[in-house]
């Protein structure tokens, strides 16, 4: 079976939505999407004074946890779970608070997945496999396989990999 | 740099030795590696009655955390750190509650690896290197490069990989 390496955060896992929600919620305000895509990282899209607090989130414990999943990312990975060895793979040792959150969120919303299908890394360099759907190119930069950067708020601007837009675009690409 | 792959289990956290300090104060009793052996895993040399309690410790919180570092494995990985780049890979998913314990453990002892160099994962199917270092034959037998078995109670029976008895012998084997 060919191996598919798929990123959690801003892949199936909305993180952006999940901030926006927050700071919705705490301070009343909304996301400037062009920051955001200038400074190529969703802290960046929140008022300045506002940035530490926000990041701070990524380090509660519970941020990761309650998390909405991406559209049809469920239905598409479930069917391709069938057709390859699919791992999971979140750069999140930096957040050691959600590392618990990220393990109980997967098992929750994609409860075909094992356990072994989880990896919680600190950089990717060291993964290996055909494919890889990842939001960041420095991820995929490293990939011997064929990378492909799932859009995200912050990368539209990034010209150098073969894009998917949505999951419905996965299915179309791995289950035909 | 080359890359290098290290369990922490039994290769650089003495598992064993915690266990077996743990068990001595709750129940007054040895190990027995004979059957340790035999069993091909730690919690097997412990009587039957306490299997499921032994094992149950893997599953709690703290228990990681408090884990003694085996022989020489911090100066000789820090010497190797300077000329390799090294990766401490635990598939240590399975036990949810260890994950933040086995990165607080890891940034303790061993203060000059960077969290970028430690990835939690189910299995080890993914992990690529040019050398790993581990306790289980598992996890050896699907890497691409070379492997190292470390010596460690439960696996003295394995022949099929050449064996590192102790983290001077790494140092031989590395830093000459």
């Amino acid at each position: 079976m060919q191996r598919i390496i798929v990123d959690m955060d801003e892949v199936i896992a909305d993180t952006t939505l999940g901030m926006r929600n927050w700071y919705r919620k705490n301070f009343g305000g909304e996301i400037d999407f062009d920051k955001m895509l200038a400074g190529q990282s969703l802290v960046k899209g929140f008022p300045e004074e506002h940035q530490a607090i926000v990041r701070q989130q990524l380090f509660e414990p519970g941020f990761f946890r309650g998390l909405p999943v991406i559209e049809d990312s469920v239905d598409v990975l479930k069917e391709m779970n069938k057709r390859y060895d699919v791992y999971i793979v979140s750069a999140a040792i930096e957040f050691p608070n959600s590392l618990k959150d990220k393990y109980e969120w997967l098992m929750e919303n994609y409860p075909f997945f094992k356990w072994q299908q989880l990896v919680l890394s600190g950089d990717k360099k060291m993964i290996s496999g055909d494919f890889m759907i990842d939001d960041h190119a420095r991820h995929l930069e490293h990939f011997k396989g064929k990378p492909y950067l799932f859009t995200a708020p912050h990368n539209l601007n990034e010209k150098r990999f073969d894009r998917i837009d949505s999951w419905k675009q996965a299915g179309e690409i791995f289950l035909n």
